[in-house]
């Protein structure tokens, strides 16, 4: 699995998105084409690809034709089907790998693979059914929010359950699925780390974050990340320990809560981390390397999957990362004319509620 | 003329070489898409974009379809047939204007364009045959340059003569093609200018670089140049002047002549300014500012096509821009582990001698 792809080889990428895209952009700036799979004729990385395949995910025809068209795969989503990806590894390298994509797309594996790393994480339970639920708040208490353990993000198939008298009509929210409930985390910040493992092995990180939510939709991403120098290294350790134990390829991202220890009811305590989730892939937290850093986290993902040595991953600058969810993008010509906005748009003609249309960095310093 | 493209809107681009290529990547970067009009079915630029024609270019019915399908038009090279270009311009707006090419892919047009305008070039008189080469080299002296007015770039359809008797075999060498003679200028370096102006008649001027050619062919630029901060400030205000009086869209290249002035045989004098020549296009001198500039020129020309506001043009860092010809891409590998060299490359399969590869920015600052 160390195949270096020559320049004008083809990487595949499962997933038509604003991730896809930008990585197409960022493998034709080393020469490299992409073949894009998405099921969605209308994706934004169509528009930047050498080739498209439209068909399902579950089209194993279309996949073996698919894999048998490119020289490396990787994915802009931890969604994929682990038959899939499979069928996928086995005809071409794929990177990440699918051991990336079974912990990190079943919320109850993630956070048994975290503890069995020795990382902390919020407290957590299985639930499968009412009595389970039950079980499980009396175990980790109220506030707490139950997760369908698969396909949620951006807030979706997520309830807050403030009593246990909400336990069957949150169960009911989620339809029933297998799901875990987490304890609610009085975090002071939430911050996240960018990292890039090579095929050999090596590793980098880039800046840690600090994100701001609105809606359960990442709103902000701001660095540097206003957390002690302590916090930020066990941040940066975190990543690499993940990526290592998961003998990872390419960029992941890594989501924390920053919580301050109070000891004895003293407020002199430092700051404790416990990590929220993993993704593996770019990560709309590091869209400010693209402005902020000589390489983007898009170019140290595309770089690791041709198996090509990382670039580096240091920051030249504070950036503050704006998305531009629904309509925010109507401002785009008030953006263009902003000399201190870099303006990254998505391609989406149409748009609608929640929809991530592009982003802004604003160079700070 | 003053339209102002949407995000999701089409840009129409003739030629689908590494310019257009890196073109391409800029619009995506903005949210707009590109229909790449090349004859040659492997264009680098058809790779990263949304859509593709084969055909000539003299194809007129191949050039309405494109036309009709886009809501702008722009080229990557100054030899476009006009008759191509008015057709164009009369179904969308093309940008830069068909004016700019009138002047820019005949060298004899181009220098009374300049002399008309009051900037200073080198000697010149046009040849149409024999009897008008010896007449010119009687006026101009030796040695001086043979060029023929039309489809020259990288040294061809040139020859250099040192004496009257080359006269019949230069003329033999460049076809008997309608061309001009230009005297020997004894320059001190060669730079350029990179020059933007935007539908509304907004300007702005990237720092002036210092070229080195090779095999005629431009080998490295530098920033800063080594050049006079006066020499700077007349070289962007010839730019500006050109801009002007062509009412031109668009990124413009300008390179110069930098003559050392010796009065009475002392060297105590300053420097002057030649032009040597301009191209209506994005310029490869000005590929330092992929990482340079907070805004790149392929941007800022996007962002001109597209009627938008100009971005940025302040330099940021000292870069010194390497081109990757022939076999020098077979080097890509250490290229890419050097943390020093942000490479780009063309996604050309086949290595030809002299062909651009790609280029390497180094940030020596």
């Amino acid at each position: 699995m160390t195949e270096t792809l020559a320049p004008g080889s083809k990487i595949g990428i499962l997933g038509g998105g604003q991730l896809g895209r930008m990585l197409a952009v960022a493998a034709a700036e080393l020469g490299l084409k992409c073949h894009i799979f998405c099921p969605d004729p209308e994706s934004p990385a169509f528009d930047v690809a050498a080739a498209q395949t439209v068909a399902g995910y579950d089209d194993a025809q279309a996949l073996e034709r698919f894999a048998g068209s490119v020289d490396a795969l990787t994915y802009e989503f931890e969604n994929v089907d682990l038959g899939a990806a499979q069928l996928l590894a086995g005809m071409r390298p794929l990177r990440p790998g699918a051991r990336a994509l079974e912990v990190s797309q079943d919320r109850l594996a993630e956070k048994e693979f975290l503890t069995g790393c020795g990382i902390s994480v919020g407290g957590f339970q299985p639930v499968d059914d009412l009595a389970g639920l039950q079980q499980a708040m009396d175990a980790i208490g109220a506030p707490a929010i139950l997760k369908t353990r698969r396909l949620g993000y951006d807030g979706k198939g997520q309830v807050r359950l403030e009593h246990a008298d909400d336990a069957a009509a949150a169960l009911e929210a989620i339809g029933h699925a297998p799901a875990i409930l987490e304890a609610f985390v009085p975090f002071r910040c939430e911050i996240s780390v960018i990292g890039v493992r090579d095929v050999y092995g090596a590793c980098a990180c880039y800046a840690v974050t600090e994100n701001v939510h609105r809606n359960h939709i990442l709103a902000t991403s701001t660095v540097p990340a206003s957390i002690g120098a302590a916090t930020a290294e066990m941040a940066r350790a975190t990543a690499l320990t993940i990526m290592n134990e998961l003998d990872y390829v390419g960029v992941m991202g890594i989501e924390f809560f920053v919580v301050d220890d109070q000891h004895d009811g003293s407020d002199a305590g430092g700051e404790s981390l416990l990590v929220n989730e993993i993704a593996p892939r770019v990560h709309n937290s590091g869209h400010w390397t693209q402005d902020g850093c000589a390489v983007s986290q898009f170019e140290n993902h595309i770089r690791a999957v041709a198996g090509w040595p990382l670039g580096p991953t240091e920051r030249h600058c504070d950036v503050v990362m704006t998305n531009l969810i629904g309509d925010d993008a109507a401002g785009w010509n008030d953006l263009a004319g902003d000399p201190g906005a870099r303006l990254h748009l998505y391609g989406k003609r149409e748009i609608r509620p929640g929809r991530k249309m592009g982003h802004v960095n604003r160079i700070t310093t």
